[in-house]
């Protein structure tokens, strides 16, 4: 996995180290790995289900949880062909592929440097016409292949919440402007993947569409262009490694009254984690004129019928967890040695904290069970009983964990434990009666 | 929706309610119900997507999180051919369907009541030889549609563990018995999917593997099984109409040394909601041959190489959202009206509490905004301001929120708010300052 799929240039060293270390400590495993691999598909392990999981609740608590105005939804992946015959992706979900009537490789016409050279063979002129390959996953659902019987995996998640404007509209009591988030996976035939888990055909989209009344558009896209950026910041992203790039007029899609990019500087240059886009009415009307429902929101108090439009913030999960390790990945000296530390933001890291006996001794380890059993309702524990206790906090540093709560022998004495921070490598002595409450301080999530 | 895909017969009113429920509060919505419905696929709406993250996260937290002997997983739902061959589930999963010559309809064999009669046309010995049907969805990656290209939808997340089971090893320091945990999607073609969200085309497993050495096997076999009946009735699934089913000799798969389903009595009858099966090492023997790479533990202390056995407690999420519905399901009559009530565990409830002002005055707002800056940090909290408070009340009741808290103009003068319990319907007049701590010990997570 090291390196395959990762674009060699400026910065390799760092990514080098991120790849490896998520493969070494179990954040991410190639896909069907003992099977040779399974390309641009990727495993999330022991801990990077827990950091892909945190980023999700940090997204889903602040778009959902602590806001009155935005509901979530969980949809179907599978769904039928009138959904992207609305929604425009079965005719324009396209890239043009070229190819090379010479050693028969096959290329995005588009991203090719010279229109006219093979880069595999050399060969000129060789391209055959460009030809629009439609990136959505095709299968058949029900027991005979053919007509009618196509659905599609979803290629992003929105035309979901789209579907559904009515029904949530409905059973809830909230009217524009309001939301309505959802996270979970789709799946585009992209044809050059890569960059590790940046660009993969299967990952996973945080997405909310925000309904408002025609004339608030402006203001709400501004409003989640700001917001959106702050939830960057607050979680650790370094304000000299993100921005917010307005689109040119000539990227636009034809439907958009305005995009921005939220970009992080990933080690091989500029790379999106978010577009803010501003749809106008375009996907409710689309489905209103497929569908003949009516997608209008009828406001009593003004006595006025329209069709909201919509500000959609949507980000991607895969690659924002990918941003939050590279740039929380840190090497610093220590006494002489390396000591790498990933300085993740307390409400991202895999663990809260660990519990260390300072020896493998049974009055140790029950004093151990007393704090996990203390910890563990709470938060996420680590528990490492193997090897010295400096590389223990070592590994402890590696994965993020803020705070490592070593049990010793003068434990069984004070009923106090040693916490040690990971940032500062401070220590403190604290009493277990309370070491729920000191981590929930210090921790401040 | 209501009843489109649900069995006839007993037990339908309680059945039609609950789906009612579903529909017109915002738990469960027909997918693509505006182009008339994609059958047998469903959209959790703004309340069912709250119950359905309460119900994975309560069993990731009894699986995972309170454990130091589990680690999670979260592999990828595309998976290669390779998988599938090793699994069996190439050749084995497969439904016997046959088709009627007379009016062309579909069935299955096997479900057949007469095998001689069509219960579409009546038409006697019409039906074709039965063939075998795969029940795996499949699809294309890559540009060009052809072999070597076919991949599959994942119809388990179980193999996502076991291929990875060399790689967690390598990267935790857990040793047998341990276990790797995974929550997500699975696909499976069914034929004759029905009863609402207990048997659809796309579903949510919550399924772990416990791996133990091969003297063990017996005996974490029963500790699992004791351990996962507990976990549903802990969260309140009621004794009696929950069994655990050991399947008879003809029922278990050939690879099984045990199996006992824990089954829930639906209103159409007892249905499955976990299988947990003594799996033997069949799954890591399969792989290590069809891989060729070494899938035993090497026990350094008792300098011992073996294959681990693995038992597998393997639970569908979405039916269990639904069991637990049906059983927290109640009606009452209070003061001559008829009271419909979620009674949800205070964990699985989608909000733990409302916020309702008396009126909707500007100096209540404040207050709620306050309270709401207090609750919404620490739980999902809904806001509703429109119709009468005992309507409100009502309408909290039907969701399954545990607490209601009431903002009137005392609060101005006394900074106290009255909180009224779900299951009792008592009042406790509670000063603002206090509030969280005092919901925190009543809803006891």
């Amino acid at each position: 996995m090291s390196g395959g799929d990762v674009d060699r240039g400026a910065g390799d060293d760092l990514m080098d180290k991120v790849v490896n270390l998520c493969k070494r400590r179990g954040f991410v495993y190639q896909s069907a790995e003992i099977y040779g691999g399974f390309r641009s598909a990727y495993d999330y392990g022991p801990l990077g289900v827990l950091l892909l999981r945190n980023v999700k609740d940090a997204w889903w608590r602040t778009m959902v949880q602590l806001r009155t105005d935005v509901v979530g939804l969980d949809a179907s992946i599978l769904s039928p062909p009138e959904v992207w015959e609305a929604s425009g992706h079965l005719t324009n979900f396209t890239d043009p592929l070229v190819d090379c009537r010479n050693c028969g490789m096959r290329f995005r016409a588009d991203q090719l440097e010279d229109p006219d050279v093979c880069p595999s063979c050399g060969a000129r002129g060789q391209f055959t016409e460009a030809r629009e390959f439609n990136l959505m996953f095709r299968t058949q659902a029900g027991p005979v292949a053919g007509a009618g019987a196509d659905v599609y995996l979803r290629p992003e998640t929105a035309q979901g919440m789209f579907i559904n404007f009515a029904n949530v509209l409905n059973t809830v009591r909230n009217k524009p402007p309001f939301g309505i988030a959802q996270i979970g996976k789709s799946f585009r035939n992209e044809i050059t993947p890569g960059n590790f888990i940046f660009r993969t055909r299967e990952f996973e989209q945080m997405e909310m569409e925000f309904f408002v009344p025609p004339d608030e558009a402006t203001k709400w896209f501004e409003y989640w262009c700001g917001a959106r950026m702050d939830w960057y910041t607050e979680l650790g992203i370094p304000a000299d490694k993100l921005r917010l790039r307005p689109h040119d007029a000539d990227e636009l899609s034809h439907y958009s009254a305005g995009t921005a990019d939220v970009e992080y500087l990933f080690p091989w240059g500029w790379g999106e984690l978010e577009g803010i886009a501003n749809r106008t009415d375009y996907d409710l009307t689309q489905h209103a004129q497929h569908s003949g429902v009516d997608l209008e929101y009828y406001d009593q108090q003004a006595d006025e019928r329209y069709r909201p439009h919509v500000i959609e913030p949507a980000a991607g999960a895969t690659r924002t967890m990918m941003a939050f390790l590279l740039a929380a990945f840190d090497t610093e000296e220590v006494r002489g040695e390396t000591r790498t530390v990933l300085r993740l933001h307390p409400r991202l890291a895999p663990y809260k904290a660990a519990v260390l006996p300072l020896s493998k001794k049974p009055e140790l380890q029950s004093v151990c069970e007393e704090v996990l059993g203390l910890l563990q309702p709470r938060w996420m524990t680590d528990y490492d009983v193997t090897q010295s206790i400096g590389r223990r906090y070592r590994r402890q540093d590696e994965i993020g964990t803020p705070y490592c709560v070593t049990v010793d022998f003068d434990s069984l004495e004070d009923r106090a434990v040693t916490v040690r921070d990971r940032d500062t490598m401070d220590q403190d002595r604290v009493p277990i009666e309370g070491l729920a409450e000191h981590l929930d301080a210090k921790l401040g999530l």
